[in-house]
C-alpha cells in the first residue's frame, strides 16, 4: 500500500536524484495512475513517484503533463527527458520497453482483441462515476460487466492473461478494486450476483492476492473515504500517505 | 474515389467470395472508418468493402461489430472469423500484420509519441463536430491545431512520419481532408490563418497529392453536401456510389 503526500499549487518541484530512473507524477485514488503503478511493479520497474493534488495543481506539473492529468511517466534516461500520458500508452509503452513479464500478447490478433476488451471496459468505468456522481446506472453497470464475464468464459481460464495476470486484467483491475465502494455507497441497493459474475467474482479474488496488486491495494472503506472527501470539496489526498 | 452502396436495414448479408480477404465495413463519409480504408490502401492488403447505412442499419451488423459502429474489420482466414473494431486499433494491428510500408516507428518511445499525438487529435476532432452542429468552436480548433504545427515545426520533416506520410498523418488526413468543409459551411467566418499554419497548409497540399490518399478522396463539395443531407435527416449515404 504504497503512498506519499501529494505536491500542491505554491509547491516547488520535488529535486530527485539524478539516477535515470523514471518519474510516474499520479494520484493515490486515480484508476487510471494505478494502471501505470500496477504495469511499474509487475516489470519491477525502479522509478520515483510523485502524488500530485488534482484540485490545487503544482504550476510545474505543464513541464511534464501539457494536459495536466494523471498518469504522466517521465522518462529522465532518454534525449530532451520527455514525457508520456495516457494510461493505455504508457502501459503499452512500459511492456515493449521492458519485455520482463510480458503482459500484451505478441501476436497481432490477441493483441488486437485485448485492447478492444480494455476499449469497452469503457462501459464499467462510465457507469461506475455515473453511480457515485448521480446514484444511477447500476443495471448498465452490470450489462457492461457482463461481456467481461462472457470473454472469461471464452477464454477459459482463470485470468484474461491466462494462468496468469496480463494486461486486460492489470488495466481494468483498479475499478475491479472498487467495486466494493459501489456497496458501501448504495448500500441495499447494491445487487451484485455471484452466480451471474461467477468468474468475475473469482478473478476478484485471485487479484487480491497477487503481489503486483497488492503493492497498490487500497481498502474499500479507504476509497469511499478518499471519494466522500472529494465530493465535500475537501479531497483528502493524503489520507495514506 | 473508391465507394459503393451502402446496405440499410432489411437488406440481406453481402455474398462475398469465399477468397480468405478482409472485410471492412464502413461508411463512404466517415472519417473514422477512412482511417482503416488509409492503412488498408497503404498496404495495399485486397480486401472487400461492404458500407453500412448508419441511419437505418442492417440486421445482420451486429454480428461483425458488437457496438454496432464502423470501421469493422473482419478476418474471414482466422479460426472463428473474428472482427476488429475501433479505427486507431484496426490501423495498428494491419501495421503489424502486414510489415509492407510500415506506418508507426518501432522504437517503443517514438512510438508512444505518435500514439499521444493522434489521442490529443481529439481536441481538433472535438471542435470540427461542434463547429458543424453548433456553429461555434473555430478559435478551439485552431488552438487545438496549433499543437500539430509546433510538432511539425520539432520534427522538421514534411510530414509526421518524416519524408512520407506515417500513422500520424494518416490517422489524422479525414479531418484535414475535412478543413476546407469548415470553410464552406462558415463562409466569411473561416480564417485559416496560412501563416499559422504553414506546415500543416503545406503538410495538406503534399497529402492530396498522395496515392494512398487520393484513392479514398472526397472534395470538401462532396463532404458538405453529405453533411447536409444527414442534418435534414435523409443523408446520402449513396452519394458517390
Amino acid at each position: 500500500m504504497s503512498s506519499g503526500k501529494h505536491y500542491a499549487k505554491g509547491s516547488s518541484k520535488p529535486v530527485l536524484p539524478d539516477d535515470g530512473q523514471l518519474r510516474l507524477f499520479s494520484m493515490r485514488f486515480c484508476p487510471y495512475a494505478e494502471r501505470a503503478h500496477l504495469v511499474l511493479n509487475a516489470k519491477k520497474v525502479p522509478h520515483h513517484t510523485i502524488y500530485i493534488n488534482l484540485t490545487e495543481k503544482p504550476e510545474w506539473l505543464v513541464d511534464v503533463s501539457p494536459l495536466l492529468k494523471v498518469p504522466a511517466l517521465q522518462l529522465p534516461a532518454e534525449k530532451g527527458q520527455p514525457s508520456l500520458i495516457e494510461s493505455l500508452v504508457i502501459a503499452e509503452y512500459l511492456d515493449e520497453k521492458y519485455p520482463q513479464n510480458p503482459l500484451l500478447p505478441k501476436d497481432p490478433l490477441k493483441k488486437a482483441q485485448d485492447k478492444i476488451l480494455v476499449e469497452r471496459f469503457s462501459g464499467v468505468t462510465g457507469a461506475f462515476m455515473k453511480i457515485l456522481t448521480q446514484g444511477t446506472g447500476l443495471d448498465d453497470y452490470w450489462l457492461a460487466l457482463d461481456i467481461f464475464e462472457e470473454e472469461l468464459a471464452k477464454r477459459g481460464t482463470p485470468f484474461f492473461g491466462g494462468n496468469k495476470p496480463g494486461y486486460v486484467d492489470y488495466m481494468i483491475w483498479p475499478w475491479l478494486e472498487r467495486l466494493a465502494v459501489i456497496g458501501l455507497y448504495l448500500k441495499d441497493e447494491y445487487n451484485f450476483d455471484v452466480k451471474r459474475f461467477a468468474r468475475i467474482a473469482k478473478l476478484i479474488e485471485l487479484l487480491k492476492a497477487d503481489d503486483v496488486v497488492k503493492s497498490f491495494y487500497a481498502t474499500p472503506e479507504q476509497h469511499i473515504e478518499f471519494w466522500q472527501s472529494r465530493k465535500a470539496g475537501n479531497a483528502n489526498y493524503d489520507l495514506l500517505a
